[in-house]
């Protein structure tokens, strides 16, 4: 009876001062979205295992928490065959982009297209819990489907520098096109090897040219192939100038040139769209090679040591493995869990998110003279308390202090018989009093 | 691959209609929490079958999805023991009430007391799926543990009031208290019928004093004992007159008295604060008479016609279950689906819960012209949209039109050459030229 209640490992509580800081975090970037006319939708936790399986790689397939089906679950099943998938027809949702597709070809008819949707739920996954890995963890995902306009992509760079600029966080945000790095592949004559090529390259800075050669004659390639590509590795200058220099080498793949063609116009939208934070093509980014088919994105902090905390791309065949072929989109993934690691250790979230409460209203017992006090205040959105216990006042003091209150109002039968609120600002020490009907006066000492 | 996809039954997707009108509901309901100092916490949805299982009843218990345990479930199961137990350790939220006890008790040392919470989440149930039951659904709770006062249960009925004045809604909040029931059952001798009396007098109005006292006395109570309760069949009046009226016959129970006391003083603030939706005592709530030992609440709307759109109540043993006794809370839900219904019956879902986006620009080739305009317009907390794709004009206002968009914009290399934007508003016909840096004119014209 009285054990100690627990949580399943890899699974977390949020309190009221990290869930404050997570719904700042959540509500900034839910009203940039907004003003970029994207919706939000939700869909289940549980989707269908028919759904799910085959859409993560095997190693995906045994990361899903498979639901037990309900009532009997175990009443008919043949025990000589194994007996996950007789008892489990259900699955958590381990990322928002599969339910998101499900959810294109399930409603396409009353989809109005280009849909621009944006998905902020939690995702599950059986990974072996560890330092910032979890079982049950948010995505923040925005994503347009059916256009394939590179003005999309300007659209979701425009909103990274919009989040985080409101974060007050620089970032550099990088750009890469999958196009590119299978032109690299074709004109060297290896069309097979475009992640050993790309892992190279982004090898070059920590190891020089010579070990990245030896490396990519290691996975295969000739002499002359890596010859082909040198020029590529060393490409400095400006988003222009690399564009401008591949082209040259990259004459012989037409998939390689639509990918430049692609990049030249994204960043001559960029900088028509005069973006604060640093962007840059970046040959390396290897991010989701498997699916993306044309832009790739990346978002690094600036001033703080931390892994990748946005990123995404364009996929140009999303809905056909749910049967609806032609389908091209394109979105991000805002990482909240380290998001919140960089807001936090920059110190950049707002006073405001630790304590929404500004004024706590103590008790001495005179509770019915201050509470249409404290409606007026509350109808003019101010965050009120009173506290409910007619106690010692260290006790309540405590409580503000503990709360982050930064007001408090004592008010013994005096000030009832003069009709009055007093109210203290803890920090300064300063001390105003009202008459108890100046509800604009008091908001205005305390905002 | 091309079966159309589905959802598990009892389940569903929300489009961006449906997500804005609910995200309207919490938004609303949380804007009235935070001014109360209610802080948000999040629990995980996975909790431990040792935290779930036992809290809700032998029912409750079937009604728990399972989670199979990750890796080979079944790997050492013994088969002659039943397999449920060895293949699953986790189950889904079932409700918000355990999960909150749970936290309160393993964060006891982290917590300020009185602690007010409030909680948001999905929670599901392997209930039968039926018209208005899901098996996953939010649940939108509010509670205060660690404070036996009064004042908790004045400020839910403050938040009850102002929730739903908000959304328009005229609503009747209906009080009972656990502690009159039980000294009703206590004074006519009977004091394990407490159910089968609330239940007669909850019928009262339908069928009238004659069968009421039938059915009690085929209960099991004696004539004697339905002649000492007829007098609180009848009750009219206020609060006031109700308590009046059945303080001389609730003389001989300790119980009862205290029950009488705590409505009084409840009645008591909620005179002082000026309640405007109607406040009534109403013996016949049966709800959550298993658990709640004080104060009962439940809510209904006046204008449509639905079963309860929010109830609660207090208990006084919540985290006992867990091993912290000595802990009174108090709580209210709000249910979010029938809140639903009641705002889109009564049409008091607000315009702009509709579309978000205000102006559409279309595409005639210009997008690196409007792409500064439509900047400076999101910087200022418009939501705009850039049509994408170069097509037929006719497909960029299907387009607006479909998402409600009252504003199109239409420029092409005229309006270049001049430096000006148009706006036409697409319900009036009305349209106006801007100069393309007047971002402040245009949102006088659009708002």
């Amino acid at each position: 009876m009285a054990q100690k209640p627990s949580i399943p490992k890899g699974t977390r509580d949020f309190g009221p001062a990290e869930t404050a800081a997570r719904n700042y975090i959540f509500d900034t970037i839910r009203s940039v979205f907004r003003t970029y006319g994207y919706s939000q939708i939700e869909t289940p936790a549980m989707e269908n295992l028919s759904t799910l399986l085959g859409k993560y790689g095997e190693e995906g397939d045994k990361l899903l928490f498979r639901i037990l089906n309900s009532g009997d679950a175990f009443a008919n099943v043949d025990n000589t065959r194994p007996l996950t998938p007789q008892v489990c027809e259900k699955g958590l949702r381990y990322d928002l982009t599969v339910p998101f597709a499900r959810f294109v070809v399930q409603h396409q008819n009353d989809i109005c297209f280009p849909f621009r949707r944006y998905q902020i739920q939690p995702v599950w996954r059986a990974d072996r819990p560890q330092k910032g890995r979890y079982r049950e963890f948010y995505q923040c995902d925005a994503d347009v489907i059916g256009s394939t306009s590179q003005l999309n992509e300007l659209e979701l760079v425009q909103i990274v520098d919009t989040v985080f600029r409101k974060f007050g966080v620089r970032v550099c945000i990088k750009i890469n096109n999958r196009k590119v790095l299978t032109g690299l592949a074709e004109i060297c004559g290896f069309p097979d090897k475009v992640v050993d090529i790309t892992v190279a390259i982004d090898k070059i800075d920590k190891i020089g040219m010579e070990a990245v050669e030896e490396e990519m004659i290691s996975k295969g390639l000739t002499p002359e192939a890596v010859k082909i590509i040198e020029p590529v590795l060393t490409l400095k200058g400006s988003a222009a100038e690399k564009i401008a220099a591949m082209r040259p080498i990259m004459g012989s793949s037409e998939t390689g040139m639509k990918g430049l063609d692609e990049l030249e116009e994204l960043f001559g939208f960029i900088e028509a769209a005069g973006i604060v934070n640093e962007v840059e093509i970046d040959l390396s980014l290897a991010r989701g090679l498997n699916y993306y088919t044309g832009a790739i994105f990346e978002v690094k902090a600036l001033d703080f040591q931390i892994g990748s905390i946005c990123g995404g791309g364009r996929y140009d065949n999303l809905t056909g493995i749910f049967g609806l072929p032609g389908m091209s989109g394109v979105g991000i993934s805002f990482g909240a869990d380290r998001i919140y690691d960089v807001l936090s250790g920059l110190g950049k979230f707002p006073a405001e998110v630790k304590s929404s409460t500004k004024i706590l209203f103590a008790n001495m017992g005179e509770a019915a003279y201050l509470i249409p006090v404290i409606s007026a205040l509350r109808s003019r959105g101010l965050a009120c308390e009173l506290y409910t216990d007619k106690t010692k006042l260290k006790k309540q003091f405590d409580y503000a202090e503990r709360k982050g209150i930064p007001f408090i109002s004592i008010n013994g039968s005096d000030e009832v018989a003069q009709g009055i609120v007093n109210i203290k600002n803890l920090e300064s020490g300063e001390q105003k009093s009202f008459a108890k009907d100046d509800a604009d006066g008091i908001l205005a000492f305390v905002s």
